[in-house]
């Protein structure tokens, strides 16, 4: 998986202004247009959207969970429906997470050694046990056509020593994850650690760029530190990253981090945000977070955000909405996942458009202007 | 609103071995082919279903439901929003249930009087008030094609006295509905009821035709009784209805009751059947239910139905679908709900199309084989 001409990533057009980059990654299942947002299907379906629905909305690639597929229905059940992409009826490109984030958020119920980490589950408090190797294994059942490799994380705030234990670790299991990796049509990832600490993200950096990769990704942000610390370590780690790769920032989703995370170099992008705010019956629109649930809405007959095109917003009122959100139906967790994902999907594509454009900071000025969050300054 | 000719009921033809018809009603919002099943959208919304899904599948006409919306979020704020069908963003017909059977279901919460039902909100427990006039105005602030008249029922078993009471007064309040009712664009049906009382039902079959009104509804059956029962009744009551108007049967919806009920003259249907199951990862099909949850089709690989065209079953397993079941996902209810509402519909087309060819009792004897359950021969 050195190397991998299958998984070439294009650059097309550098930002004349930023740091952002207009890119193409191919992938045995399609490629992808980067900068990108991958919606999160973590049970192997994206909440409340089926397959076609995604299509429509242009999804170019979505996300999955190893340890939630290893617990439930387990790697080998889907190997034998003939992987991930059969079973679960999507057809493009998917990435899955190696299990390494949700392992760790286990606490008490896991304990990470050399070997890997021990854990019970959380379904059925079983004894389970994943490491570098068998999250390769899992993955190469799963068939995703981008496999991470199995980092470990640590939480915000962090003390140095703990960082720094973290992503040496990391790197050595990048390093068995790399050996026992085999699948020539699915890419491995390795993930950059390092937490808050300049120094640490460096030497990170230069441990998972040992092992050559047809992709990047930059863990342990997003994680509960103010948002502009992420920015700064994002100045501060990007410029390290290879050019002609891949680089993958985990679990960011909001319009602003989206921006901000293209603006510094980042191609792509995953996050439960969009589809879970949308449960709880949050949409996110070109004039800000709408909390649809909100009895202001009630006899507001106006689409959730009058500049959209989507289903949702072409065909009912923010009452209706309401309603179906108040009287607890499901049909509010589609029409609203449905809308979200299609707002952050079209925002990804209007920045693709800027960058091509070179007009890129104006549209993120003008962007954010509107959704009420100004661009992050340094100050 | 009577003898109304926006709601004419054409007769195509007639089964020459059965009771069963052929015909079209047509109504404001467009033409229903008879018989045909209507999918329930109580809260309006037909639940996990967005209106393109129900025109997919081709459901001619839903249901809605008065006492639901007169709580929540109001008959007004529906009004104001320009009418149910603009509100929840479908544009075939409505049927609204009149809230009767409802009201009467609350129970020790619901209080009936001469003038009307006195009530405590399921949702909140504030005091209401439903008569025949109020179920009239909300219906029309509704907006729906067919209104249904407001009735009394009863559960079975009941006493004869009980019944008779029921009907008599469900015929006090039919005079009612029909002088408050006002909107040309809106039919309103009656009710016959009288339990399993073969006089009780003459005699409400003969009182609920005093009033001419465009289509007539069979209410107070399919709440409890042995399956051969309804049969009988409907043996006995169906030949008193006149042929020029369509008939309906309250409530019920399983595929043999469709069957059985049409092949004894009726041409509606409704039921939350099909839809609640599918919530609960039970689906409809050709060889009976399939209860998706079971064990057995973790790794069943195959199609829900074989037989069946719909979306889920050319694109989703048994295995997958019971994942999404075991798993708690909304996709399961989505659809498993597309699948059973596809095999009504097309149940019912098929079952015009016999009508048309002549050959009703052979698909009827067919289905029913395979289906597993054995057509009521009268033993």
């Amino acid at each position: 998986m050195k190397g991998n001409a299958m998984f070439e990533y294009e650059l097309i057009k550098e930002c004349p202004h930023t740091h952002a980059r207009l890119g193409k990654l191919h992938t045995p299942h399609g490629v992808i247009e980067t900068p990108i947002f991958m919606p999160v299907g973590t049970q192997a379906t994206v909440k409340a959207m089926t397959p076609r629905d995604l299509h429509e909305i242009k999804a170019q690639i979505i996300l999955s969970n190893t340890y939630h597929l290893f617990l439930r229905p387990g790697h080998e059940l889907i190997r034998r429906a003939g992987g991930l992409h059969a079973f679960m009826g999507w057809d493009g490109p998917i990435l899955t997470d190696s299990g390494g984030f949700q392992v760790f958020s286990l606490g008490d119920l896991r304990r990470i050694e050399e070997e890997g980490v021990h854990f019970r589950s959380h379904l059925d408090g079983s004894r389970r046990f994943i490491s570098p190797e068998t999250a390769m294994e899992i993955q190469e059942a799963l068939g995703s056509d981008i496999a991470m490799a199995f980092d470990v994380c640590t939480a915000y705030p962090a003390e140095k020593d703990e960082v720094k234990d973290a992503l040496k670790r990391t790197s050595r299991w990048l390093k068995r994850c790399a050996e026992a990796h085999t699948r020539p049509d699915q890419a491995l990832f390795g993930i950059v650690q390092g937490g808050l600490f300049k120094d640490l993200r460096e030497e990170s950096v230069a441990a998972t760029l040992e092992t050559d990769l047809p992709g990047y990704a930059i863990g342990g942000l997003s994680v509960g530190e103010p948002k502009p610390l992420m920015y700064e370590m994002l100045d501060h780690v990007m410029p390290m990253m290879p050019g002609g790769k891949p680089r993958y920032l985990m679990g960011v989703g909001s319009p602003d981090c989206l921006i901000e995370g293209a603006m510094r170099g980042v191609d792509m992008f995953d996050c439960v945000l969009p589809t879970r705010i949308a449960r709880n019956g949050t949409a996110l629109t070109s004039r800000g977070t709408v909390v649809v649930r909100n009895a202001g809405y009630a006899e507001d007959f106006s689409p959730l955000d009058p500049a959209c095109g989507c289903y949702t917003c072409t065909h009912f009122t923010r009452g209706y909405l309401r309603h179906l959100v108040k009287a607890g139906e499901i049909l509010a967790s589609m029409l609203i996942t449905y809308h979200n994902l299609y707002f952050l999907l079209g925002l990804m594509e209007k920045m693709r458009n800027a960058i091509l454009e070179e007009n890129l900071p104006k549209f993120a000025g003008d962007f954010m202007s509107s959704y009420g969050i100004p661009l992050y300054d340094g100050e």
